[in-house]
């Protein structure tokens, strides 16, 4: 096995090559005045089970230095290739909104799958589709972040509430609630645009006294999160604390949901960010040391 | 037949559109906070020949568009789907020059092979390759501009001598030259880096007289053709006309061919540029409608 680093995916791979005890090389990336790029892995591959790791958040600029190393993988002999990409991009487009529309989710699992042998990541945003499966025609292994959330909440939070900011967050936030014992409650949330939401809190006597944590997937610009902290305010609850799947923290989100009264803030490492406090690397290698042995 | 404008394409979507006299629509795309691309297609395709139009300069961000596009297409019921690239990208790492390297023109054309079913593009730098078909598993048209840069130089410059910047560009050059009824010559080129060249012209005293034209297929920075129009001054050659197929122009390209002594520059009309004075839409459209008709 060798563990290749993708652009960005330093921490990742070093993570994922330490548990599997293999050796890591960073993918040479290299830029033309002309705006194409080359890349060069610098480590034997013939015969070996290739994994290409790093996160795929700000996609574009890193899909085709992806799929170039995983051509050039296989041409040199690689016995089987792999990726584990802890944010997987392009799933929240899982619908033809407006005519004429693409459905990205689909043709980006498209891409990867002639691509690379197997993948692993990370809760990825599964709406409209039921599961990876739906889109990905290789195997994949869907890490859970839950455990590990529930984990640290139980170390770091006294009685929690944990609140989704929308419906979609629901499946994540009851999952987490259950595992850590708390109670768990959803907001209804109205977006208007890319950067301009409304949320709705129903408040319950009952969760008198508690933590409110808020708990999302995937925190992009943060605009979202930050409505809800606003309502938990409102509603009484100050400071909650703000949890992140993947931490994107786009446009100055950071600044937003401290302006918007949020307490600590947390997330998974899927994405390197000041914020990771919950690590998921030895679930990865579990998942990814599994599907190398296919 | 309908023309989809990509990225950057408007100019060449509508010079074809209006040869083929058929609708022309700009491919409408959003960029979100998190770096994903959506694209539209605001017109009806269904049944279509849909025909992608756009050079694939400073590829890395109009490639995913590009897949993305032709997906849709396909999805909402396009009965064939063109690429109409007048530059095409990715045709120069033709080979491994080191050893771990992707050989990225194969996995370009691997890519773009598996999204449109018909390719149309001027002269593209086949110098390892043969012919497209090599990399290239859809119907093809390469259109020659030798022809029309033979015509400017019949109407604009009187006893030309064409020069070749490196071994690599005797192709086009003999070609035009044969075409223009004027005799010409390579130079030798030496590359120590992607912006560091050097070149050698062994002059003839038959050329006293001549107006020197460097002619070469790409100039991205220019300091190929910058190198060459210093050599040519230094073998006593005033102010030489430059013609560049595809002008892409990168990084002050137009500044330091002056300062090397250039006199003219022009170019064809593959990539949007100031010099563009040799068009080649009429050509495109017949290419077009060809394989649009397979």
């Amino acid at each position: 096995m060798l563990v290749v680093a993708l652009p960005g995916g330093a921490a990742t791979a070093a993570a994922l090559a330490s548990e599997l005890q293999c050796p890591v090389t960073e993918l040479v990336v290299h830029r033309f005045p002309d705006g194409e790029t080359l890349v060069r892995i610098d480590a034997p591959v013939q015969g070996e089970c290739v994994v290409l790791a790093g996160s795929l958040h700000q996609p574009d600029s890193k899909t085709l230095p992806l799929l170039f190393a995983a051509d050039a993988a296989r041409e040199l002999g690689a016995a089987r290739i792999g990726l584990v990409a802890p944010y997987l991009s392009y799933m929240r487009q899982d619908a033809r909104f407006h005519p004429g529309e693409a459905v990205t989710s689909r043709s980006y699992a498209r891409l990867l799958s002639t691509a690379v042998d197997f993948l692993v990541t990370v809760d990825p945003h599964l709406h409209r589709w039921n599961s990876l499966t739906d889109i990905y025609a290789i195997p994949s292994t869907v890490v859970p972040s839950a455990s590990a959330i529930a984990l640290w909440l139980r170390n770091q939070v006294s009685e929690p509430l944990l609140v989704g900011p929308d419906s979609e967050s629901a499946q994540w936030v009851a999952e987490v609630a259950r595992l850590a014992h708390a109670p768990w409650t959803a907001m209804v949330k109205t977006r208007r645009g890319d950067r301009d939401v409304s949320v709705v809190l129903q408040p319950d006597p009952a969760w008198r006294g508690r933590t409110a944590v808020l708990l999302d997937d995937i925190v992009s610009t943060g605009h979202t999160m930050a409505a809800a902290a606003e309502a938990l305010r409102d509603a009484g609850f100050t400071a909650p604390t703000c949890i992140a799947v993947h931490a994107l923290f786009e446009d100055g989100a950071m600044e937003r949901l401290k302006a918007a009264g949020a307490g600590r803030i947390a997330s998974c490492d899927t994405v390197s960010h000041a914020t990771n406090a919950i690590p998921l690397g030895p679930l990865l290698a579990q998942a990814t040391q599994a599907l190398a042995e296919r």
